[in-house]
């Protein structure tokens, strides 16, 4: 039983082995497992900007994964929603064919004004996110082998395995009075659409200013693809991209540099136009491959 | 977002492929999949006595499970959930190697004090029960062909396949003054056990107080089986056990009979002694096989 507060918003968010995740050696721990669930699930509440409550863990375990791995599964969880201020307060246990890992994840506000939807952006907004992206779809290729592990690409690894989500700054970019926010699960080139079609404008992000996460230049050199087409196109760098009117711009920033984390990068802004989202290259429209068919 | 009331109580409930359910020909349709689940997540709810709120349902669909099933499972869950007053507000659906459903349950009520828990049976107390038991049992018995299907013990396979959450009655027995309540999901003999623990108390159950399922005693005869063993051992009835002070008896009763659904049966009686569930015909404790290694 949980004291409420006014409005509450619930994010649901599950992982299966073989399709989010694999846990042969050298790819994810149990521990990362248990981490990147529960940072996906709040990282759904940062983007809203409500403060962290309670999750509820749902685990499908196969036969002889062992009580010692699911015991660390669970911890890891439960490090990060205490990092969090979030309290597990109940879960499921069952058993499933291959590893399954369940999160909600409830937020609260005392009033439903204090909330970011996706639907708000205003012709006129800039578009911004939070910290550094690509650090996610870096790691994966280096799990995959695709690519070689360097010293200078190691945080590119610690991205993928062990995301943060952004609830602070979610709270602080809300209070600072962003239009329009969503979390980067899928990418900023499907999430600015959910923005751009949620809210009935185009939103028009310029790659080369996306933020890189450190080594990802010199891996994509590697890769022989574009930095910036890694940093829009990869999912679960669970940083956070929103919308914002130009006289909000000094506040958003000092907002969420105060909290000492990460910086915000302008990246695009908001126009009339078709519903969805265009990306340019110094002004030319650009492809990214897949992109128009995944949303 | 959700506006909010005083106090939620959430309860989360996974069913997986193989484990819980199977869907060849003569098993589960999907549709009865996703009652079944939404089912199991709102009796948890009618168990503490809270109003109904919203749900969240998780889906992972193995390739090849196609739309229109997955649309018929969410349409039988959103079909309970509307006759139980609750608005299934999200969810997930990911892919998965069989298919697994969760449901996430909210519920509400004013204050803390509405609401019931496990714990708070006394020495004194009589235990009742809505409704009949043995249905999933004997549904079960039915599905895997042990028993012959007759017009008589129908009512068993609807039990089995689309079973009803006691909401209504769950917030009238709290209303009522039960102490302590919880709904057998497990059946009584495990659940009853539950109770006592987390109360401190003796619950003595007679067995032939039983309220059997209509065609039980017939099915069990083909079984070769005594009927309570049905009723008391197999779980997904989900109707409700609770303790009530004797003079609450008839309230109760009254409660529950002016719903229109399900009567209430007397089946035992709280006492001191070493916490857990005692099993007794006529006053002589009776054993049940497995149910001593299930707590």
């Amino acid at each position: 039983m949980v004291q409420a507060r006014g409005v509450s918003v619930t994010s649901v968010d599950a992982m299966v082995e073989g399709v989010h995740f694999r846990l042969q050696a050298g790819w994810a721990t149990p521990a990362e497992v248990g981490h990147r669930a529960m940072a996906g699930a709040l990282s759904d509440l940062a983007a809203m900007g409500a403060d962290p409550g309670e999750a509820y863990l749902v685990l499908g375990l196969p036969s002889g994964f062992g009580e010692e791995r699911a015991l660390e599964l669970a911890r890891a969880a439960a490090a990060l929603a205490r990092q969090s201020a979030t309290v597990i307060a109940g879960g499921d246990v069952v058993r499933a064919p291959v590893l399954i890992v369940s999160v909600t994840a409830v937020g609260w506000a005392d009033r439903a004004e204090e909330l970011v939807g996706r639907d708000g952006a205003r012709p006129g907004d800039l578009v911004g996110v939070t910290g550094r992206l690509g650090g996610a779809g870096g790691g994966l290729a280096l799990m995959e082998g695709r690519a070689t592990s360097t010293p200078a690409n190691r945080a590119l690894l610690e991205r993928a395995r062990r995301p943060r989500p952004r609830l602070a700054e979610g709270h602080a970019l809300a209070a600072a009075g962003v239009h329009a926010m969503i979390d980067l699960s899928d990418g900023i080139a499907t999430d600015a659409a959910h923005i751009a079609r949620a809210s009935g404008v185009e939103l028009r992000v310029e790659v080369s200013s996306l933020p890189l996460e450190p080594g990802l230049a010199e891996l994509c050199a590697e890769l022989g693809e574009d930095p910036w087409r890694l940093a829009a196109g990869a999912g679960e760098d669970y940083e956070l991209c929103f919308c914002a009117p130009p006289d909000a711009r000094a506040r958003v920033e000092e907002a969420v540099r105060a909290l000492g984390e990460v910086d915000v990068t302008w990246i695009g802004e908001v126009a009339e136009g078709q519903p969805g989202a265009l990306l340019v290259e110094r002004g030319q429209q650009v492809r990214l491959e897949g992109f128009e068919h995944r949303w």
